[in-house]
């Protein structure tokens, strides 16, 4: 998997933190990941097409989902509400609308972003490759960017 | 496999015979697809998120796909030539845009679009789910639309 592929998802998350949130953020050692479940409670999810296919996965800790949407809202109940999950969908959102700027050049596209809640789902990767997952420490609690990404041998069709 | 996942994609196909091309089409009787390979010898492939995920497949016939370059551009070498890729990534994205319109209401979102030339090919269709084709003759050729669509546990971040 290309560096060029994940460092999108990366530098947009970052600076979500710095910018959205104010919280800080500290990138861990990227590893191997052994598991296709979400290694946190709450995740945003984003398919990827194009020259690559794959999906990369934005994996937020229960605690930092909760903290990030009181930051924003000014309150929170303290559970994995309808707020919260909001605030992981605007986040994708907004992580998918930045990323894929980068990734034009690429050649590559995110399509719609979608949510789950829970650590005890399947996330369908791709077969055949590896999933990186890239862990962060931020003021709020841990989160993970997992991604899977493949090379197609089909060619990307750019209008 | 919802049929509403797939009519999309049936319907804007037939739609650009009749308008763009101008070749008459008519629909066979659709199949369950027993292998990965695309039907036929140029594929547009159209990566499908959000509220369901998976992969849509446009395959046309050889002498389909170099008589609809002909009809477009005047002229064809009659091999498939990059004029000819050009049109299947053009139709492609074509039936990828009318068909998101009618996929938005379902939360769902096509990524970009990418083609392939070629019969011996492997297409990561989602795992667990059937693969649904719709075989077409035209009068230029056979082709075909193939499906494999995979409800999702997730939540469509619509913004």
């Amino acid at each position: 998997m290309r560096a060029d592929w994940i460092n999108p998802f990366i530098v947009s998350t970052i600076s979500i933190f710095d910018t959205m949130l104010q919280c800080k953020i500290s990138r861990g050692v990227p590893y191997l990941k052994k598991t296709h479940q979400p290694n946190h409670e709450v995740s945003g999810l984003m398919g990827l097409s194009g020259n690559a296919y794959g999906v990369v996965v934005v994996s937020l800790s229960r605690t930092l989902a909760i903290e990030a949407t009181r930051h924003l809202n000014g309150n929170a109940s303290g559970s994995i509400d309808a707020d919260v999950i909001d605030l992981v969908c605007e986040m994708t959102n907004i992580i998918a609308g930045r990323a894929n700027s980068d990734l034009e050049q690429l050649k590559m596209r995110i399509g719609l972003p979608s949510m789950i809640s829970g650590k005890f789902h399947t996330i369908d990767y791709p077969s055949g490759v590896g999933i990186i997952s890239v862990p962060f420490d931020t003021g709020w609690g841990p989160m993970s960017v997992d991604a899977s990404i493949k090379e197609k041998t089909e060619t990307a069709c750019t209008s």
